[in-house]
């Protein structure tokens, strides 16, 4: 890559300006500081993930970074729900993030100093046992985000003694460490999207998901094993399957899909291909590069060269039919990947 | 049609000359006689089927019709493996033939007058219950074919004092017909199908077969349901389905299918492509006009235009596909149905 | 039923004490109160959802009703995990609440008099689009629930000026209703579980719902594919499906299931010991009458007479396996549903 | 085995008497002598495969051997349907015979000395190519089977010179064989079933076939999948599977299915029970020794065990389930293998 690249191109756009499920300091914070040039352009903290995801649609920025699993913040299935149904948005990207907690203060107090902590209601449950332990006596003071509470550490009628935040709004704000990883879980990690209006679509690494959305017509018996099948006789591994109610009836459901695998590859456009013929509703949200960088390993049967051999034999039979005393067959252009 | 129109080239082909499985009079000739254009042409009888194969295959002739299931005379099995394994031929067009039966003689005998009866020993298995009651002294001879036992009454010394055959060689020769419809089971319809070297393809009429013939790698579990999920997701419906050892080693398979639809149909294309992923020495033996004329009526989700509806939406996708920074995507011809 | 049955027993156990996802007057209050006796029982607030559970585990209530979709206030999908992985739990009954809110207040405040609101941050993004319309300049002040937002109105020193709350805690306050149904999106519905220590399981009602978890050993393609055709062979629907990582290391999954029928229908126990030869660490966590009331229709071929008729078929064929020479075979015990 | 057992009990059965496809000295008399006690047993020739199973069905033998595939003399397809269909037998046992053509006469003749020579047209069929090169000139005279042929030599007026037979009729009846091997392609084995009325069914050895017949109500698609799924979700391979028509009515079908494995194996008899459901009309024709000895492996998820640990597991849910106030469940005795 040369030089003079702007780093934030690497996303799979030149985003100047993000907005991410705020305030400053958040995990969410977090995860859009790992995409190269984030940290140079502007960030722009939202109230919800809606918001975030709002000012996408809306062009005030670029990219949201939004929580899609497991979050400590956020609304995750509310996030899911968003991107498929309310919003015409792609997933350029995923990062992961290791979710810690540090007790932090304004100043450099003991844990048996502290009467009150201060945090999300999630977050708070993420430190219950360790609390009971260390702090058995504070008093919990629910706040709208682990940011908000550090924030609210230096208001000048402080909410609480201590709050429970992310390193990196202790860092931010220059509060006093008490003390580091005092999550109840270790090992956990977020899993958070960067999302954008539809436009380019990064380029195939070898090492990638796709996200999908799946309406289907009704509740019929055996409708998820016909989608799966698509699936299974293109040798397409599924990295993540949900049912989720649509909101506009009941008995009406869509599958939230990530699926290993780019659009750019055969075997993954063909399997969309067949789910688009009994799905129409089928919405792309994104092919991009996987947060864990393992790398697919499509069998040799389902490997571009094995779909290339395969239209190349269907097109020569194709080529010699005709009507009896008709001059040679016309070329056709339909099916997949017809140029 | 125009009247300067060749007959024969509504078979797919402007055959001139044709084989059959003989002698002159057999049910494979009036199978034959059924095509347009054949009682004009030349017919050569042949001794056997995988001879009147052999006559294609040399160009001796421009097609055969051969017996292909049910049948009076002939080894079906063996026609079916002759064609799909040890010829590369096609299958242009299927006939079907009722079977019935008469007692002929050279001259007019009543039954009781009848000692010896001559026929195929099959032809003699459909009529013995006739047989017992109607003429119960008679003693069979064998004969190679219906129509060789009726030959066989007008040789110097006749092989028999009457014939079973059919209706056709009776007629040709000038036989006395002393009972009609003479088998035990009444409706019996064989089919037989007219092939030719590799060629032209006839066009589809909206009531179609294609004959297929795939080899299994190795006999292991799931395999078959693997190859039938391609169908099934195409909502391809079967005719015919039988699995037959390969003749080359224990343990090796191929399965002979009759689907509904023609190779000019997305469904069948795509299912064929599908399968040849997984099975690349599949075996394509022709798409041609069904003898019932039943149409076909695929549901909506498998019909062309879901399939140019998916191509279109999946390339839309993939235009958009490309590296940071690099200039618009390179149109790509991967794909069935490429162009 | 007669008068003098304890109508907690309609639950499907004779509960006395409750737990539930607290303070008074939550949502999830609302959901036990809707349970037939649970008026009368004690009812226990907890202050998480693994709380709640830790309290049926441990004895100290006989059942929890928890949040499991679309809650307002709960961690849902810790919800599920909880009962699915860390606990040993059984669920005895769904709860289906309307999800309506209300602005309330200590005193019959105007909203154009209220500056600042408390509520849940999940609450709040439910009536963001209310507030900027009616009461556009007021303050968010962030709150533990729904419920402990209200109660803050009668502190000493009130939280705010108003809360937006359920119905059900507003009552029970005491507080003044200033607007109903001030929710942006109407029609929503909550879902909870009353779950218990396992012991009895409610009988079936023709209207059931049975939810397990299914630990895959290895995300192998085609998994999933194979779990599903355990329930396709047996004509089971399936409510809910999502895939979720188990937490003890990397690509390990489970799947969370809830299909229709009870364990007592013999499709359901046929598919459930299907599953359990290919993953027999599969967990019944409960079959219960679903909320909805929505009756089962199998088809005939699934039914119980079906699977009976099967059954006696085979041991009909059984009964006459024997070695050469040997007497009457004897009676064997495999199977499923053997007596 | 004790000296003193009759050696047709090994067959599975103590016949005494047998038909078989005639007459004496046919390659079915050859796979008759194949079993332990019929050369000491009566074998009665019959005059076609129908006939020899007529014998069956009429108690006038206990037992019929008939060719079953790629047969040199029968119909095949006949047997198939005869068995299946029109005929309530059970298959005992399987054999294979190698096919080996030799030419034989009455006196030692040299090659060249033979004008004329007699078999079954399809016997003829299988050695043309030997026939066109080493007795060119020689007239090819049909008879009704090749032990016909070979008895033929024999009469006062000789219908040919030499014979195209099996070794065992040249054998029987004493004449000279003028070459060996003398069939096109060597290596061909042909499959042959014993038949009897339905009884005792011989006991599972490890290695074992069951054939089935499966009528399908209508010719709808995916019936053929539905089917096949029954026999993947129990890891049950099949040997061999064949649509055939019928024959009362245009689009009706039935499947032909050997399978690997014994009837009193669990995933064998629970995968049968599962046909049943959605095929009432299911015939088992038969649980019986392959002829290759080759012993079946199923996976462990497929084994006995793992049925035993299913039903266990199930019945521990099933005892639980009651009614509020009820007593303690009543045992059930629904389900496969219930004793």
């Amino acid at each position: 890559m040369s030089p003079s690249v702007n780093p934030a191109a690497q996303s799979g756009l030149d985003a100047q300006t993000y907005s991410f499920l705020g305030p400053s300091g958040t995990f969410t914070e977090a995860a859009l500081l790992q995409v190269p040039g984030a940290e140079q352009a502007t960030r722009v903290p939202a109230g919800s993930v809606l918001t975030a995801l709002n000012m996408v649609e809306s062009g005030e920025v670029d990219a949201a970074m939004v929580p899609i699993e497991n979050s400590v913040e956020g609304g995750v299935t509310a996030t899911l729900d968003a991107i498929s149904v309310a919003h015409q948005l792609h997933i350029l990207r995923e990062e992961l993030v290791p979710i810690s907690f540090v007790l932090a203060a304004a100043s450099p107090l003991t844990p048996a100093q502290i009467r009150s902590v201060s945090t999300h209601t999630h977050g708070w449950a993420q430190v219950r046992r360790w609390a009971e332990s260390a702090i058995p006596g504070a008093e919990f003071v629910p706040a709208s985000s682990t940011a908000a509470a550090a924030r609210g550490l230096l208001e000048e009628t402080p909410v609480a003694d201590a709050a429970v935040c992310s390193p990196l709004v202790a860092e931010q704000l220059g509060l006093h460490v008490i003390q580091h990883g005092i999550e109840d879980v270790t090992g956990a990690v977020t899993r958070f999207v960067l999302v954008s209006r539809p436009g380019i679509i990064p380029a195939m690494t070898g090492a990638d998901k796709t996200t999908i959305m799946i309406p289907l017509p009704q509740d019929r018996a055996g409708a998820l094993m016909e989608l799966l099948e698509h699936f299974a006789t293109r040798g397409v591994n599924l990295c993540r399957i949900e049912s989720r109610p649509t909101g506009d009836g009941l008995g009406q459901y869509y599958f939230s899909i990530d699926l290993e695998g780019h659009i750019d590859e055969a075997r993954v456009s063909d399997a969309l291909a067949g789910i688009h013929r009994i799905a129409p509703g089928i919405r792309f949200l994104g092919s991009y590069p996987r947060a864990d960088r393992k790398p697919q390993q499509p069998a040799a049967e389902v490997s571009d060269e094995a779909f290339t051999a395969a239209a190349a034999w269907i097109s020569s039979l194709e080529t010699r039919v005709r009507e009896p005393g008709a001059g040679p067959a016309p070329r056709r252009s339909r099916g997949v990947g017809a140029g």
